[in-house]
């Protein structure tokens, strides 16, 4: 079993880094506090006597090299950044158990056959630059390189110069390693596990999910002089999308959701009529045919919304990715791993996107999930207790230590 | 008659000040390009002899002396601060044919017996700042001095840290002097003189107004891994009190509008649910009893659409004005100085909000308007003729001519 005080430590100290405003973090991607927290955690990884580079796209790789010269690494993944007011377990669970399970074989003077390699990758949260994943994306061949880089954020700084300013621009190409397996550590940021009173999730699938950004197209007028019925009112027709993703998502329960994260007025001026309104609707289901059935229908009535009101409308993806079946030979090492510790345990499925459904595509893997309190996450309030936290950690050395090899 | 290429002139090199994105005007208040436009008025009322100075709210005052040294001055005023994407004329054209008027009767050799005052008010806009007509407000009593520094702009810089950083706090308190009257001349910023193919609009009254500042509470959440029944979705609420404030205004025609020009979502991330939704309604109408009535309402109904959802709702005025009835003699002297000039008129009710509404709390005052291409205002594409421009700016000089004495 893991050091469960030691991990918990290296948790706290983590989230020093990059303060939210209410006892959580921001520490986004690319900027000085992910800086820092990269560097910590190379620190701590070179003192755990591993070796430390970086690919193009950032993602770090800090190596335990195996007794057999020849054989594919294990990865541990899971990503450093999080959201503008993010809590102190997303992401970061999963990094910093993937380096304690190094110090506790290390600890037990245990060597595995296949080298094991702890991995943070950039950008998973895609608060910043849109999508979510995208250094794993680029990993697995999914997204261009280029179009990495070009990624905005909202003040049009970009992910490549970003990059570059912060110092991780590695020499290594994107997506050039191979690997054995690939495991995932996190929490749940949902409720099912706490509810069914499970330590462990063993996850079988990841939902899918369509980021679709809309630009709605209306007329800058006066809010007082302009009569009504010679508005081109693109907030009212962005109200009546929302509306009707909500219904969208609410007839095809259950298994799916839809929702509005990010909305941006211009000129966003009391008194003015907006241009433009631009907002990303968020859907997801774990039902291939039952997504891009809801991303149909969406874009179908948003179309119907404006023409109605004279508004222009257009739709662009700026993410995406199709519903994931993980491995099976790995889920079981999980659940045989959660079984052997006596841990209680249920299948599940990510409701969240994770760096492992992008490794799926080009590796083994699979996911480990502990509960979290009352589901909440991507919320500065979000709590983990020190035993959850041990416990999925516990599974993963486990599970890691089958599949590496002893 | 004013001299209309002089005055036009004029206007398009005021334009030059605080260009746009789209061939009009970002020209807010309090910033460097205020400043810049305040200096190039500052030197052009000097040239024409008149002498300037300031009120502790920045509002400018060009002073034309008068033949009878008790008699207090008549008062030309409107404002040179615009929208953010602002068009070249609203409030422009006010205070420039103000000038205008100066520099007509300093060529024709005419002396009134009061003096004649043009006024740049400062913050009409209420784009930087809310309320609009902030400068205006104070000078009537209906604003505290200290409320309206303490105002912040969506950046956190105050009112009176940016009205001193461009240097323009005057020594003089605000609402000491005594006005014998106030004219403002206007474009209409509204469809109906020009369908009504009219030169002149006389302004008889201005409709009242409400800014109401909502601010929806949710839970921030996760897009992906909250289940849609976990959800408290203040953006689902926000959609809801849009559609519902477009039913309040519909129902209440004739006579009212409603919209919504400012929203601000918080953490405004793509895969987080907001945890806070912050947006203006705008409500107005000339009806007093009909302008509460949808405030009531719609804070009723707001607050009911909240609670369905879980949703905290908080309402705050940011801006207000009643309904304004102006000077029937001040009124009568513009019909009459149209008529005399030949120039086609019509009573009007002013859509938006103008400082001409809190100078007549404290003195006789009305407006003039001039048409403007398809209603268009708040807008960079705004659009007069300079015949337009200068039959309103005739008009102007005629009715301060009657008013100041000859
Ligand atoms: N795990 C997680 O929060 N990932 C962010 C990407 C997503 O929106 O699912
Ligand atoms: N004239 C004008 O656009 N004033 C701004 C204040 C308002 O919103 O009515």
């Amino acid at each position: 079993r893991v050091n469960a005080d030691r991990l918990w430590d290296s948790l706290m100290d983590m989230a020093k880094i990059g303060p939210g405003v209410a006892g959580g973090n921001n520490r986004q991607t690319l900027t000085d506090a992910d800086a820092e927290g990269r560097s910590l955690f190379k620190r701590w990884c070179e003192a755990a006597g591993m070796s430390v580079s970086a690919d193009k796209m950032g993602t770090m790789f800090a190596t335990r090299p195996g007794t057999d010269p020849d054989a594919l690494p294990v990865y541990i993944g899971s990503h450093l950044d999080t959201q503008p007011t993010g809590g102190k377990y997303d992401g970061v669970l999963g990094v910093l158990s993937g380096l304690e399970v190094i110090r506790s074989m290390n600890d037990l003077g245990i060597r595995t056959k296949h080298p094991v390699v702890v991995t943070n990758w950039t950008n998973e949260e895609g608060a910043r630059f849109a999508p979510a994943m995208l250094a794993s994306g680029v990993f697995a061949g999914a997204i261009d390189l280029d179009h990495a880089y070009s990624r905005k954020d909202p003040d049009g700084k970009s992910f490549g110069e970003e990059l570059a300013r912060i110092g991780w621009v590695g020499e290594e190409e994107v997506g050039a390693r191979k690997m054995h397996a690939y495991f995932e550590y996190h929490i749940e940021q949902g409720p099912i596990l706490e509810a069914e009173e499970k330590q462990i999730g063993v996850v079988t699938h990841c939902q899918g999910l369509w980021w679709l950004e809309f630009t709605l197209t209306g007329r800058e007028a006066h809010t007082g002089s302009t009569p009504m019925n010679l508005r081109v009112n693109a907030g009212l027709a962005m109200s009546r999308i929302i509306e009707m993703v909500q219904a969208v998502a609410m007839e095809a329960q259950p298994g799916a959701v839809g929702g509005v994260g990010q909305m941006f007025f211009t000129p966003n001026s009391r008194n003015v009529l907006p241009g433009k309104v631009v907002f990303t609707v968020d859907i997801r289901s774990p039902d291939q045919a039952k997504l891009d059935g809801m991303r149909a229908r969406i874009e179908t009535e948003a179309a119907r919304i404006c023409e109605a009101l004279g508004v222009g409308c257009s739709v662009e993806a700026v993410g995406h990715f199709d519903p994931i079946t993980f491995d099976p030979t790995l889920v079981a090492s999980v659940r045989k791993a959660a079984e052997d510790l006596g841990y209680s345990h249920m299948n599940i499925i990510s409701g969240a996107g994770h760096d492992a459904c992008w490794a799926a595509k080009v590796a083994p893997a699979t996911m480990i999930m502990c509960p979290c309190v009352g589901g909440l996450s991507h919320n500065e309030a979000e709590d983990i207790s020190k035993d959850w936290a041990s416990a999925g950690a516990d599974v993963l050395l486990r599970a890691v230590m089958e599949t590496a090899g002893i």
